[in-house]
């Protein structure tokens, strides 16, 4: 993709943001509600189809492309969360769905007549280490039999499909740890009530997580992705697109925070003159800034691999840490640059600054993203 | 005060604040209530009257008593900044009010009949350079007229009085910078909707602050407070004790993270043992303890400075620097250790994390602290 | 230039090094002597000419090339500072010499005939703020007279040349700040005790720089670079490749001290297992390599439009500070994983630890590059 | 011990140390020699017999007069590690020696007719997993017969004494990890080139440490001191004081470095004005010298605890944390400040930085520090 196609698509998504001005944040926050409009506006734009392939429907950008779109909408003072799990999670059904649920379910997604933007995968127990996970799936004829529970299922109530993770042969049968484990795409709908509770849980910021219990939950035998039994390596794979595109909300973030501290200083004048002209203040600014775009050049760097097909688990996760630690280096700033206003709700800021914090932490917390590199990158044994 | 009596004073407090438990401040915190009833709590308990002499009907504490009382109210989960005005700010008032001030309003004060919570300094557009504030007290036979604005006055919706600071004499005139401000003890019963209007300000976190607007609010001459002219010295005055106090409320939050934060990591296990063997989690919480131990020390040595009438503008802005670094690297160190838990309001971790980042900036910002003691204790030039 | 042909390059560079191992570097650094053998070896391959375009007897070479050299002479434990001058230093003849100078000297530079190591331009109360030197320059006929002092002129023993900066014309007669100042070619070998004093300064490292005295020192007019008042936009022009250069090797330095405490913490056992199994010491190490590859990539990004002939203050600056950044996180990391052994001198790390620090200051230092990204990047007023 | 006294004493000692200027100090950085005269003056000053009794001939000082004599010698630009080990290590032999030996070697200590300098305790292989070392001593009649190695023994060049543990029951035998270690004190003289052979270590600094190895080395029973195998005991007992006085050594470092700093800040002009008027260099001196003060606080509560008898693992442990983080940013803080100078010899600083980088390694790193408050204090598992 050449980048004047790339400044095009970010140019549309400005766009579009630009009807989503901070009081339609402010308010969506206050209510912890979901935004269905916006998500509505980017849906019907094509941009969450972004990397569905065009012959299903999609827009079939490239990861640029969708990084891209992420990082708009946050450097325009959206937020990405509530529908960014549509952009990748439809990657493992892209990737190991058969024929028939590519053609039932993708389209579908493109046109946003179907929403896939729950992630069924931790539980309360596992944490991260996902194959200690303890939901099971039992074959029942021509159904499974789905129980356990699962926690910080985002948008579980916003969504029509879930994909979910579940054992459906026990540690103990399997040869490999990584064997024994399942996807599958469920449609809640149809279990609404039916074996499946979803319980919000509140938050430090507006994020539409719940957990989700499976009790008996029946689900036909057609739910299964792929093959059994190979569903980590599937949810695996899917994660790289996931690292980026949250780097790329990361960017976009840290971009907004570094706009508004800038602008600010130069404005306000505390002593007769602007309070950027202090050091203590503008510095700050200056290291974010530098920090920002070295975390932005790994992000671009991740993404082009990725679409080269290359193995990015090292990018990835690299470009995850350093974005996110940019974002909130950024918010830190941010707040402090504002100094009292930093905190009122109006100013947006402390809104963001509770967002993009999560990032430290979500999808995968820096002490893993630094584990895999010791381990994986630099040849340390494991840790823990 | 022996080291027993302060023990007494702070299970004391203890005792008090069990009854005040996370889900009491969570419930505050969603509608943004005010927490009357912990309020009448120590008021009752005598607490919030540990600074005014007995004399006054106060309890007559030393700095380090009072310091623990802060101390012990964020060290157990609760929050001081709905009342810890009431302790520094009557400073004022008892050292340079005269006689009949004193004795109509310390001991009602003191039996929690009046409310002396409002602090109005701070303006838009002077920020922290407060010699540059607006607000005009004019006088006009018995009475002085007061026009103008002041920002990030917390409380004064739920205060009966409020200590302001007003210019009594143009800038123009006066021969110092530092003169023509005065102090005036306003009963906000007697004017409001006569000349004074109240606007909250919603906050990242539970702070009842607000703006005050005075629209020609007349008040009686004997609000004035010492002398006409000698108002910024007062306030200054009454500075180092506010920042020792908070400085003891960020210790009292420090403490409370590196508790939930060891236990948590004691009790969670993921990967098959608890959390708290990864060096990666227990360092940081390591770290906090030592840098709030230190920090401590500090605030500790500003209390007995301040007792003994020594000048102590350098111990009580270190004291604060130190405290509000330790509270903020702890809250930090303590989200990261929950995880995505960190995030869910039910463990308290986000409200306290959003509270104790407002240190950082009130009531002194770090960069103000800097410039403090580059200037007054190394001699650097002044930067600004 | 493409990546077979950059690997090849380094490859070249790495197989070089090999002859320079750390005992080599070890004994000039306890003498505080020049590398010779080294500086000589690197001539002969062509890489010191690597900016010289083939006409002129030089390699020819991209930016990208000539930063890859420098990085894999530091990735290799060698420190490229004997030389590195010659690369950029000669730029300026190269952009702004007229054709008889281009001849004279490039050619011979390339053959390593003459060696233009010394850059004459900071003096002792200039620091930084390069306008306000005082080494002044008047004709004389078909001379200049040459008064004045620099200092940190690095490798002015071990070179033919020097390139000078001096005022021509006095700050008063000048009307725009940046005019009056001019660029010399000095031939050193001819004034040498004819009014030049070179007098080393010994420092942490072995850097061989030193302070230049000029005593009515005559060199023939047409040493003169360029049009006379010209010189501060000649030498400015050259420091964004400066920048580039150094910044690769902070990367090489980084890349060496990443590898050499990998491997330690791999074979080092203590308490039973080898220390890189404890996050304490695996996690500032992969924070290290992290953090490389960021500023690596800016190093690209910067060489790549440097090539393209952008206007690359902004990236060269920031190259400069997140490698020299990178470069001493990584040095303290390696120190820290080798414990008492880092300070031993045979195992080269303390050496290296003491050199990388200098670029945290040279050739412009931290705060100034702050400066620069908050002046003419973010557009914040200039705060000096 | 009062106030006003250990004032008199730090006036003595900087009295004493300012006949040791950095001339003195450069020189024998540059030969790496044996500060003989300095140790001389100390200890005929009785500073070096501060902590031995009266009885014995020492000064009988508490350990704050200990520690302020330290922090002077550093503050003055001075370095006590060429005798620091004297103070701390004569108190095994105080507490666990019997009468013979406490009247044989102490008051000769004190006089200074002997030395005790050398401290044997950590080997190549054990690093800081003291219990796992392999130097053996077998009793043999009327002597024990030592094999072994020891690492970092510094000064031992230097001393007539050696107090060394060594293992007189083999691992296997005992029934307690911490049981089967010895302490003997070695006069060295008797068995130089008779068993003992001393290899020295250059290192980044005048450290005098050294390699000693122990080839069948025959020592007089009566060198034993305390019960046989109770030996790892008495050294632990002896470290909270090592780790206090070393503390204090951090603390008169940062403030040597931070007053440096202030002053070159102030009369160093650059662009027009002093450098310190710049918040970006009179910030980081404001951070350091705030950053000090909280450690100095924890040295003195250390001393003070010390002195009462109480446990202080804990507070010794973190006294040597904040002070060596504190006097290493100083360090860096006070580089940077000097620009360029900061790298020049006369200035001294670069010395003052290679040696008080020591501290974050020496004598126990941070790391094991911050096991030691997360699990002695925190109560959180074991991690290595």
């Amino acid at each position: 993709m050449r980048d004047e196609e790339l400044s095009a698509i970010r140019d549309s998504v400005r766009a579009l943001c630009a009807n989503f001005p901070g009081e339609y944040w402010r308010e969506l926050d206050r209510e912890r509600a979901y935004p269905t409009q916006f998500v509505e506006a980017l849906t019907k734009a094509g941009f969450l189809a972004a990397l569905i392939p065009e012959e299903f429907g999609g827009s079939g950008l490239p990861m640029r492309a969708a990084a891209a779109i992420m990082e708009e909408i946050h450097a325009s003072g959206c937020n990405g969360a509530a529908c960014h799990a549509q952009m990748y999670t439809m990657g493992t059904v892209l990737r190991h769905g058969n024929a028939e649920q590519k053609q039932l379910y993708l389209p579908a997604i493109a046109r946003g007549e179907l929403r896939l933007q729950a992630f069924g995968v931790t539980e309360p127990t596992s944490g991260t280490d996902t194959l200690s996970l303890r939901t099971t799936a039992t074959r029942d004829g021509d159904n499974y039999i789905i129980n356990g529970q699962k926690i910080w299922t985002s948008r579980a109530e916003y969504s029509d499909l879930m994909l979910l993770l579940a054992r459906t042969t026990s540690r103990e049968e399997v040869q490999k740890r990584t064997d024994g484990l399942s996807v599958f795409l469920i449609d809640m709908r149809t279990v609404k009530d039916k074996g499946l509770t979803i319980r919000p849980i509140r938050t430090m910021m507006n994020h539409a997580t719940t957990e989700v219990f499976f009790d008996n939950m029946r689900v036909p035998a057609t739910s299964l992705v792929g093959e059994e039994g190979k569903g980590f390596r599937y949810i695996l794979s899917g994660m790289n697109a996931e690292r980026i595109l949250i780097a790329a909300e990361c960017i976009g973030d840290a971009k907004w925070f570094i706009d508004k501290a800038s602008a600010y200083a130069k404005e306000r004048a505390v002593f007769g003159r602007p309070i950027g002209q202090n050091q203590g203040v503008q510095f700050p600014i200056a290291r974010a800034y530098a920090q920002m775009r070295a975390a932005e050049l790994m992000v671009r760097e991740a993404a082009e691999l990725y679409e080269q097909g290359a193995d990015i688990g090292e990018e990835a996760n690299m470009a995850k840490l350093l974005a996110a630690d940019a974002s909130w280096a950024a918010a830190d700033m941010c707040v402090q640059t504002f100094g009292g206003f930093g905190f009122a709700e109006e100013y947006d800021i402390e809104r963001k600054f509770r967002e993009t914090r999560l990032y430290q932490v979500a999808p995968i917390s820096t002490n893993l993203i630094l584990s895999y590199i010791a381990e994986h990158v630099l040849g340390l044994p494991r840790s823990y």
